[in-house]
């Protein structure tokens, strides 16, 4: 029979009328003809809770100790879900990670899949009908023999592993949205839902604020081709038509979506600060000066731009840091001016970054330039760009944002009909 | 250097600041120069929230589902202790029952122990001086790799379990009582903490409403001569001389008893109901014919008198059943009416069982002559009498069961000074 793996996050499974809910949407799967393998996360709240008590036992908190508290979480959905799922007549059992075992590296709170086996559930599979509700988030480290756990989202990861342990058909992931969108319906009510999206497209728009999923598990799936499908856990079990496909989005290989738009979505990020350095020394060691003193302070950069210099001797260089940080990135360079050599500062909050994605872009050219274009008409002023192999970026005043959005989701055809 | 366990209760870990004193405790006895192995429950509470959403889930609830779920209250108090004693300074690190592993059967929700080796606790001791921060009330069925946990209590079973597999010096139950008395001091406000009781007579206490302990650890300590001291964990480690024994009372083996008295304690017991059943066959079967009807509907049957017969034909029985199972036990008995054989039922509710336990009484004789006389003087009547080795027991109307326990309780010289 084909397998399947279906994903519930903490508010799908926030008390036992939802776990109920969960319980029929596995149970239309299995009278469908599949084999189910269901992973859980905590139910919402509970995660919470017992993180506020790590943090209360002690501020710096051993890793170890926090990731067998936090693990528990996700153990008595699991549990729950397996009782509700027999008492309509499934059979149905529950995993925790060190059963399965879902094995990790030793980063403890943001450890790394090593490896899953998933010959036992096959087994069970084949012999018993049985259903495996697994705990997600959570792992074992094989040398120490300790519980892990995947960091925030990681349920996610979960779930794609098992797909890929398994051999499933697909990895349903239910969420509160019905699926991934051309760009946030909140700020373009011509968003449209995307009937499909290539692995790296999905990488792209979820590191630039998309929070659909974690980008681990994108990335995962796009390493063993697990076909992700981003759907709705607030549709009623039968209110579900067996014969057609229901709303969502399938996170699958390029070569799987035949006819690729240029563009498929536009991502945006508020809340970005923009500090550019004028006349740094342009010489051999300087980019280091800069960006080893704010890795160091653990600032995150975003954006680098640098311009070839003009006169050979000074070039002004850009970069973007989240707003938070901007007051202790441009502290930073200011201290490290000696080792730097550069004329001043000139620093933005309030910028935004506006993001287009899409694999046609690759075989297209002209296609950021159109948006420099639209852009300019609306007299949005761009204050740096940069590019990759399929997106691109424009920094601008926060304050054009919506507008940015709008322009360039029309331009490329991404409004609904 | 010498080993102990120490086991808290719910009440002790109901929150961090609780906790906090936990580990207090626990630094106290570490800088006394043993080490530790502490044996926690879940935080007060959290058993109740875990047990009713299993219930909520399925009326009838696999034991395995409800042993994962519920086994995760006391992983969460063992991550949260190791927290806060590294936090002060102590190594430590927490142990769930399958990483030990404390080996069970596979009885889900009661299961006993089958084994533990204490080897790795006892090497961490000796290279890491490291704490051992146990979750208490679970192990793991071996062959199928599941959860088990120990029923309701079972945390002292656990803690005792651990004390033998490393040779603990003592094994120190933390509760909210600061030990065992002579009687309930409730009743009898004159009753006296006892300093030392054999581990029988603590058997006999325990299994007649004497709270303290499950009765499975006292048998436990007992099979593995574990020494077990009662002691209060309301008591602020701040407040403990080290140079002095603590209040408590120690449960040890009858020949750490020095000056054993003839009787050790009272216990009593309410809520019991009589039926005699009156002219009953006197022939083979017709126990086997009572009684089995009764454990087959789950009711306890707890004294069993039976006289010998006048005339060779017929005779009377009574026994008691819990007062809650009296109409049903009644109604069993009727209903069984063909295959016993007897003239007429009579039944009581509102009787007391008052019980007086001490070893003394194995080489005492007409102990309890004396308490039927002290009875007597103070008219009240019994209704049955039945004894053992080290104890006798007699059913009387509740109404006097406190004028009853405190006659016993100065009659056998139990007030305190």
């Amino acid at each position: 029979m084909p397998r399947l793996v279906m994903k519930f996050g903490g508010t799908s499974v926030a008390d036992l009328d939802r776990i109920r809910n969960v319980a029929r949407h596995v149970k239309r799967e299995v009278d469908a003809g599949y084999d189910v393998a269901v992973v859980v996360s905590a139910m919402s709240g509970v995660t919470n809770q017992l993180v506020a008590w790590c943090r209360d036992a002690a501020v710096l908190h051993d890793a170890r100790e926090y990731d067998a508290v936090v693990a528990t979480g996700e153990e008595v959905t699991a549990g729950l879900l397996a009782i509700v799922l027999q008492g309509m007549g499934i059979n149905a059992r529950s995993w925790q990670g060190w059963q399965l075992p879902l094995l990790t590296d030793n980063a403890h709170a943001s450890a790394r899949i090593a490896g899953i086996n998933g010959d036992e559930l096959i087994r069970r599979f084949k012999e018993h009908n049985q259903v495996a509700v697994i705990a997600g988030f959570q792992g074992l480290h094989k040398d120490t023999n300790r519980i892990t756990t995947l960091g925030r989202g990681g349920s996610d990861t979960s779930a794609v592993a098992v797909a890929a342990a398994i051999g499933a058909e697909r990895c349903d992931i239910y969420t509160d949205v019905d699926g991934v969108y051309t760009t946030d319906p909140r700020v373009v009510p011509k968003a449209r839902r995307l009937d499909k999206v290539a692995f790296e497209e999905m990488l792209e728009m979820a590191s630039l604020g998309a929070k659909v999923m974690q980008v681990r598990s994108i990335e995962l799936g796009m390493v063993h081709n697990v076909r992700i499908f981003v759907r709705s856990s607030f549709v009623k079990p039968e209110d579900i038509d067996p014969k057609q496909t229901p709303p969502g989005t399938l996170i699958c290989d390029e070569s799987e979506i035949m006819e690729q738009q240029v563009v498929t979505g536009i991502a945006f990020s508020k809340d970005e600060a923009q500090i550019s350095i004028r006349a740094v020394q342009d010489k051999p060691g300087v980019a280091a000066a800069i960006f080893g003193p704010l890795s160091e302070g653990n600032i995150n950069v975003d954006m680098i731009v640098q311009n070839v210099s003009g006169d050979g001797k000074t070039t002004d260089l850009t970069f973007t840091v989240p707003s938070a940080d901007f007051d202790r990135a441009k502290a930073t360079i200011e201290k490290a001016k000696g080792e730097i050599g550069y004329a001043r500062i000139d620093g933005a909050q309030d910028v935004a970054k506006i993001s287009a994605i899409g694999i046609g872009m690759r075989s297209h050219a002209g296609v950021a330039a159109e948006a420099f274009k639209a852009l300019a008409e609306k007299n949005i002023n761009i204050r740096a760009i940069t590019t990759s192999e399929i997106k691109f970026s424009v920094l601008i005043d926060a304050a054009y944002t919506e507008l940015a959005v709008r322009t360039l989701h029309s331009l490329y055809g991404l409004d609904k009909a």
